[in-house]
């Protein structure tokens, strides 16, 4: 029983979870795999017996959006990471999964109605297909529930049925655990996009899991909260995507992660069970938080289909700064300034390098440098506070004191919106300059901070021309985005790139 | 197998979370009874397999500290809580578990060395109770591990033997989780008190389970840090115990849950197994996060041994206000007001009633009332910024703008580090000063902010003389302390605040 609750997720993971490697100290050469469909036949009797014992409805949803791939150095240098070759490669469709037939189309639009049921190619084709357009499934079938109980209906159906599913948001993933690998049904969960409630004096905002982010951010904006969370892909992304991938983004630095800032989930499960956890207090002690198993799994748990999350009160003052170092050491240097000088008031610490600058500047419509010359690294440092004048002129006195101890080369603030505008264009928009670059290989990696630099050196020089490895990312969160963009996708940069032989 | 491994920690759990009661929308009068000894029965084999598949050597360490027991209204009026009535007639010793015997003795003194295990009733005796005296306990054996090999040994060999465990911190808690329920062998974490390492870049502290919160916090002020969690029980709490029981306390308003902060965890099970979880990244997005479940799991699943924790760089300037309001509805506007005009440098917003403050006033050496008259409502606002003069006049500011809107009716600002000390005094000294007025019995709740009050007051009615409801606590949070004197414990009492006869 707990093998066949299984089914109907375990494709959705090959990608994510399936082939998950970790290279650990006592066996630096080695190479394990994590299967992610074992750890998922284990908590499903736990959740299942969780359910029984408090005598809950118990809701899973969940989609990728905006997450990249990890890479993660563990204190020396044991390294954890997950990493995805050539799929076609890796995986197998297993024989143990159906494909859809006629009769499961027909239930499906008794369930869903006619409209909410696509079969039609040219819309299966984005859904098909990631951002990059790197990975490429074959689906026959999108389904667009409407609310938790559809969401339900078709996961109890398709575990029956061995129909294995994707769980789809904004579709912005740049790691491809938003599409298809085969022929999965893919549950697109764009029409859940309604906002249930906000506490207006906690900030505590309950919505569906389809909502953009960038749409709760405007809802927000009126009411005078923001959210604690902020993503390039923020227009496309949905909130489910991101509490499914714990989606970090340009404010993690002040705000924290989505396990410190989501209070409660909503999720259904792989065999329709509605898991209800959708608490909506700032403390709750009470039982086992299990929301989190569900905050990051990628959809390997469940589905995400209801989110509550503390939204910080918003604050009126804005200032964003650009800034040049000639080396990685003051960049890291700038940072600690920055969290003893401007802590209270510092909302983000982005960094680049001048590859990535330069593949901005020549490849990103409308991008210019702000600064009149060209340096070795760029640093964006954005403030948020209560008073405007107050916060600039602290952001003023601060960079002064930078630049006469040459810790920047030089700097500028943004003098209005616009300005603020396009120096977040730079930062934002490297993932885009870099995708009409050529073929991109895209690592995300946590790393202590004083190592993180010699990792793109190291690869830079492992790799030669023609590939372009670019290193930007959130310097506060000791988080690089390492890219490698090369005339065409090939396995000799995608097998050095996986690390162990370089 | 998975139920033998359960029994060594079983009897922990028993007040904790055996007599888990909750009341839900859908039956309002009915009790269930959520057993946590299923629960860890089906999470153990998670455990295991994750082991294997990680082929990871599996560090557990956990204790109780400074955690009150949780009645959480949920939205409308749906409540979960967990209580605890009078122990002797809820709990029986099962017949399971064994007794300690004198080889169970002599392997102990083996593995830690004759001092480290303890047998003497005048050192037991602490141990068997609580700080609060309302819980006791009759162990015979305490044990003082100085390292998570220590701690395999004596979990591994308690399993084998049957024999029942209570993890053990700074036994500061309120609610009887870090003692004895009847013999059980205290694993006390006292000796593992070592800092292991402090990264002065990113503010990541790894530490030994057993370290003091307050002895932390002296060793991050000389780095350049301060601890992400700050408690009245500071002085004896500790790490561990803080993140079993996820103590949220005084800073959390401004730093968030250790959910947030917690970056990872080595714990000990109970079969000895050792779960290394202990990640030094602030973004770790690898596999399924399962430290998460182990905070504010209170020590059933686990004993934590190490923690590593991300601590925010110290911010030089302090600022505290001691306020008085007429209402409570005042108190929740001047939340919302100090959240939207001092939002970036808020760091405590606290609240009493004036029968906590006749209590402090009463019973506490030293306390004195910082304002000339009584009022309903006290409010101490904390802010910690990096620029002193400029905090303090943005606090005045902030403070001449209630005072003319009437929204508070009085107000002081400490002028020196001692008026500071005693104003945190009033709040910090509830706890001592409700303890020498009587029977204490104590309950922490996490309401909707606007429904907060009105409970003290339905309980201030129901219960009438000689009982005296008291109502403070983390009002940024909607966090309430409630909290009822009385001459002596009293059955009557008890039944009525466990809500459901009221």
């Amino acid at each position: 029983m707990a093998k066949r609750k299984a089914y109907s997720l375990l494709w959705r993971t090959s990608r994510c979870l399936s082939n998950y490697h970790s290279l650990h100290s006592g066996s630096p050469h080695s190479i394990r795999r994590f299967s992610s469909g074992s750890v998922f036949r284990l908590l499903t009797p736990c959740i299942e017996q969780l359910r029984k014992n408090y005598q809950l409805s118990f809701p899973i949803s969940s989609e990728c959006a905006g997450v990249l791939p990890n890479a993660v150095f563990q204190r020396s240098f044991n390294l954890r990471s997950r990493f995805y070759g050539s799929t076609a490669t890796l995986i197998q469709r297993s024989p143990l999964f159906s494909e859809v037939n006629s009769d499961d189309v027909s239930y499906f639009k008794s369930v869903l109605g006619e409209n909410n049921v696509i079969q039609d190619e040219d819309r299966l084709q984005p859904a098909n297909t990631d951002w990059m357009h790197k990975y490429k499934g074959s689906s026959k079938l999108l389904l667009l529930p409407r609310s938790t109980e559809e969401v339900s209906h078709v996961m109890r159906y398709c575990n029956s049925r061995h129909l294995a599913v994707v769980p789809q948001g904004g579709n912005t993933g740049l790691v491809g655990g938003s599409v298809p690998v085969f022929d999965e049904v893919i549950i697109n969960m764009s029409l859940m996009n309604k906002i249930i409630s906000l506490d207006k004096v906690s900030g505590i905002l309950v919505c569906e899991a389809g909502c953009i982010l960038e749409n709760l951010e405007s809802f927000l904006d009126d009411e005078g909260f923001v959210m604690p969370l902020d993503l390039g892909a923020k227009g496309s992304c949905q909130i489910g995507g991101n509490v499914s991938t714990n989606a970090g983004g340009l404010r993690l630095v002040r705000y924290g992660s989505l396990h410190g800032n989501v209070l409660g989930l909503e999720v259904v499960l792989a065999n329709g069970t509605v898991m209800d956890m959708l608490g909506t207090l700032r403390k709750d002690n009470t039982g086992y938080d299990l929301k989190h198993l569900f905050i990051g799994s990628e959809g390997s748990l469940g589905v995400v289909t209801k989110v509550s999350i503390l939204t910080p009160t918003k604050l009126s003052a804005t200032n964003v700064a650009f800034l040049a170092c000639n080396d990685y050491l003051s960049c890291q240097r700038l940072l600690l300034e920055a969290k003893r000088k401007l802590g209270e008031v510092l909302s983000a610490f982005e960094f680049l390098d001048n590859h990535a600058m330069d593949v901005v500047l020549n490849k990103l419509e409308g991008a210019r440098n702000p600064l009149p010359g060209m340096y070795n690294f760029y640093v964006l440092i954005e403030t948020t506070g209560s008073d405007e004048s107050y916060d600039r002129e602290k952001l003023e006195k601060f960079l002064f004191g930078l630049m006469e101890g040459g810790l920047v080369s030089d700097g500028v603030i943004a003098q209005d919106i616009n300005q603020v505008s396009s120096f977040w264009r730079i930062r934002e928009g490297i993932p885009e300059a870099l995708m009409k670059s050529g073929a991109v290989y895209k690592y995300d990696l946590s790393l202590p901070l004083e190592k993180m630099y010699d990792l793109v050196e190291e690869m830079r020089t492992q790799l030669g021309h023609p590939a372009n490895v670019v290193g930007y990312g959130h310097l506060g969160d000791g988080n690089l985005h390492l890219n490698i963009t090369y005339p065409q996708y090939d396995d000799a940069v995608s097998s050095c790139s996986n690390w162990r032989h370089c």
